[in-house]
């Protein structure tokens, strides 16, 4: 029986927002593995804002998706077939695999998940690059004292609601800033936000005068845009500012620049840029602490999930976008237990 | 014999640059001073970009000038009469004086000037703020290694000459940004600068592929805008960026961010808001630093002293913004040696 492997190649660079022609929906036998190398179903793919910019030509923290290549996507699957010593038919891995339902891999980067442990879809979010962006962006950077203000943009996505915990777990007074009231009232109500402001429609300088009175000490944002301005004006004496992302301006053909970053000279404040990757010699230590404080109840995971299958993923991004998901937006790919399984064991 | 202050007040908060309108000439006697104050005669005035910002009302590092204060400047001057302890007739003195002829003190804030070391005006330049800030904000924040690329811009000013000549010192590529041909020969024939670009006529980023092949590791900004937007595309891994002052957004009623911040997080880069005044308990330790590379021939001073008295006090700051200065810039108010001098000796 020959497997059919559905896939999304990038197919014209996107101006602006990504369009239906900027992707091409593939079909290809599934290949086997050679000497050293894995086949994995993929079951799910982690939809991030980071996205966007790796279809863009041009240099940045990692090379960009060539036109024609199958999008990167981080992903977690099962292995169906192995010639790796590493790893045996029945593991499930975590990696970089691809809009695709099936991938050979040579076992670099890949990481094993026990779906014991966690729900697989986790290790995406609170126990994937997720929560080791939020852990090492607030930890590194942000460098929280006990009693400071955090205030974390993007605050029910999957990056920004693993920080706003964190920073509480650390004993710090928490601000979320997110869009939309059931966001808001989810950061408050199931996270212990100490308080969250809705950029839709609040005006988000007035409410942190409310809400962050002595000043922002940390600024984590995800979004860029209006709200970074509006917390530079904000900030705290010697305040640190995370940028993790500007998902606000990744759709910009005229990506707009803080206005007020000034405010880092009136308050010898710091802006500094984080790239999880750096970590990857400290990401057993991240996620050894996140697994402990989730085991504990401290850190809840949140997920969006959604179904479709890899032909959904052009609508699923644009979803982040739009601002529609609620904590890590996951496309599921595949039942964990599907009926070919049975001949691969 | 009553002697007349002629001082310059702001009259009015300005919009966008600075009128006729906005200041107001005044006269006043000269008072007496009382115990425990001294009588300085004001001799130089430091002309300064932070100027501008002193005029705005609202937060900022340091309070703003009133409407109906005289403008608050750094000058140095002498010592006419004194009823304070630590200071004698004759001595030659450096601190806020404002743009007035005569000022009375109370000596807090007040450093002696030793003329026999060094020309008076030079205490305002390398040996004074300008030549503090340039320390401080290049070893401090930008901490620059030998062998690095150092970029600086409105690098024929007070600070950007200052700072360009440490990181020479330091062992470092230094690459200058300045306007106009006349400058930039002068950063490299005079002060040893590796290279030179004028925004004026260069295409600056395209000039930093050149003259900085390897990226930017710690870049000093004094002027913000378009300058700033072009060097953060050129920045290396890791790279510091000390915000210093944004010389050519301060007249703009519509300052313009950077837009290319997100540059940060692909070097995985810094920025960093510096304000001299908190480095005061170590102003000692920069002076002896400065004074010893000026006497080894090290460190040139760069002075442009404008005369005119206080009366030209409106003009010569408009020149800063019009950047027609090389160096320090400078307003003599007096000559160093006056008539009445003799009658407090």
């Amino acid at each position: 029986m020959t497997r059919i492997n559905h896939q999304v190649r990038l197919a014209a660079r996107p101006v602006g927002e990504p369009r239906d022609t900027d992707w091409q929906h593939v079909e290809e036998p599934v290949g086997e593995p050679g000497d050293g190398e894995l086949l994995v179903q993929v079951l799910y793919l982690s939809i991030d804002p980071a996205m966007r910019g790796w279809m863009n030509a041009g240099r940045s923290y990692i090379r960009p998706v060539e036109v024609g290549e199958v999008m990167r996507a981080g992903a977690v699957g099962r292995v169906i077939a192995s010639r790796h010593p590493g790893f045996a038919v029945g593991d499930h891995v975590s990696g970089a695999f691809g809009v695709q339902e099936y991938c050979l891999s040579d076992g670099r980067d890949v990481t094993k998940a026990d779906p014991a442990a966690a729900p697989l879809s986790t290790y995406l979010g609170t126990l994937g690059m997720s929560g080791l962006t939020a852990y090492f962006g607030l930890i590194d950077i942000g460098r929280p004292e006990p009693g400071q203000t955090v205030v974390v943009s993007g605050a029910a996505g999957a990056v920004g609601s693993v920080v706003g915990q964190i920073a509480k777990i650390l004993g710090c007074r928490v601000v979320g800033i997110a869009g939309g009231e059931r966001k808001c009232r989810l950061l408050v109500e199931e996270l212990g936000f100490d308080a969250a402001i809705d950029y839709q429609t609040e005006d988000v300088r007035k409410a942190l005068r409310e809400h962050a009175p002595d000043g922002v000490d940390v600024y984590f944002d995800n979004v860029g845009g209006d709200v970074l301005d509006a917390v530079l004006l904000r900030l705290a004496r010697g305040a640190r500012v995370v940028i993790c992302g500007a998902v606000s301006q990744y759709n910009s053909t005229e990506p707009k620049g803080p206005a007020n970053y000034m405010s880092l000279l009136v308050n010898r404040a710091t802006m500094t840029g984080m790239v999880v990757f750096d970590y990857a010699d400290r990401y057993a230590e991240g996620i050894a602490q996140l697994a402990t404080w989730r085991a504990k109840g401290r850190l809840k995971s949140l997920e969006d999930v959604v179904s479709g299958g890899v032909a959904a993923f052009p609508e699923t991004l644009m979803r982040l976008f739009r601002g529609e998901n609620h904590g890590k937006l996951v496309l599921k790919v595949a039942e964990e237990q599907v009926s070919e399984e049975g001949e691969n064991r």
